[in-house]
């Protein structure tokens, strides 16, 4: 049985849960508080496990993965037929790139061991780190919604139906909305969304739903 | 012929550069001036390529790519055998593991454009900046360091030939030395750069020897 540590609100751990639950496989949470007891992700038991410190991780008997998107890219690829990627080589390389524009350009500058920093050690007050949050995440849209400007595009990112691209995007959003960012001005993002959010393995996969929700 | 919008320091484009460099392959650099004019990335030539204004972009033909590793996962499945990833799928997940490490922990806390923004909106002082900078690299060296403690790692990050993490480690690892981050507390990372580094294709990725090199 693959076992996922997960915390609920982890944007990279909800990608995963959205790539498990799409690709219908069984799982079982092993919840890690990110900020209780200091922060569970930081013990000695998961940092065996993941020395980054960071969630997820899947472990797969023995083995234990790190990192979302190689985690998502390996259960494509070893699990049932592929589905999260395309079949062509350029449109591989679109779905990576729009996964990545989340997952490198905005996600790390706005996850919560930066937004620690900034409020400890350089004492950034909350509305400020607020502005810096909705700052990235609106410059890492609006590049986004122009790379969505492209028959490519369908009901979801990459024609209709989901895969890796929107495994990343809807966490994204889910995150954007949590920080009062205006989605109209992202409409093919926010639709693209909306869509995905209908779907029942998006519903399995969202905070809410989660054994360790709150 | 290939053509890559790159700049002679970019971390991300230095990573594609040595992709085309291992697999043997031609290109024409176009650069793209990340200091010059306000930034040339942010000029509407480039950004009808690329609307995140970040470098590198990869043209073949019509066909734009962006993203680091989004490029390198196309050019190793598109150009000859594909060399940048392990044949096994579990090799391949760790291979991803330790490049996104890089990519999404390391390198986008401490791009320019973070960087600027720290100095010119939140105000932060040039002391603190360069603090910032190797708290983020430090911090993700030493995960990487204890990622590498493992009987996959030759010499280089998977096995003894050069791949997709090598080709985000060491250009990560030049970004490190410019900020005086010391190198000593991460012995594998250190060996493995060097190693990486005394191989022609690394060598002809360099920053100093690029056309646009200052």
């Amino acid at each position: 049985m693959l076992q996922l540590y997960s915390y609920f609100r982890s944007s990279a751990a909800y990608r995963v849960r959205i790539a498990l639950a799409l690709k219908g496989l069984d799982y079982q949470v092993v919840p890690v508080h990110l900020l209780r007891h200091g922060g569970e992700q930081f013990g000695e038991d998961y940092r065996r496990r993941n020395p980054e410190g960071l969630v997820p991780a899947l472990a797969e008997g023995e083995r234990v993965l790190t990192q979302s998107l190689a985690i998502m890219e390996y259960l494509d690829e070893t699990h049932g037929p592929a589905s999260l990627l395309p079949a062509d080589a350029p449109g591989r390389a679109r779905v990576r790139a729009l996964a990545l524009h989340v997952a490198c350009d905005i996600h790390p500058l706005n996850n919560l061991r930066v937004l620690r920093w900034l409020a400890h050690q350089l004492k950034i007050e909350q509305s400020v780190r607020d502005d810096w949050y909705r700052h990235w995440v609106e410059l890492g849209f609006r590049a986004l919604e122009a790379q969505l400007q492209s028959p490519a595009t369908g009901r979801c990112c990459h024609g209709d139906e989901p895969g890796l691209a929107d495994c990343c995007l809807v966490p994204q959003v889910y995150n954007a909305r949590r920080y009062d960012v205006d989605l109209s001005a992202f409409p093919t993002i926010a639709r693209i969304a909306a869509h995905c959010e209908s779907l029942p393995a998006f519903q399995a996969a969202h905070p809410d739903a989660q054994p360790d929700a709150e």
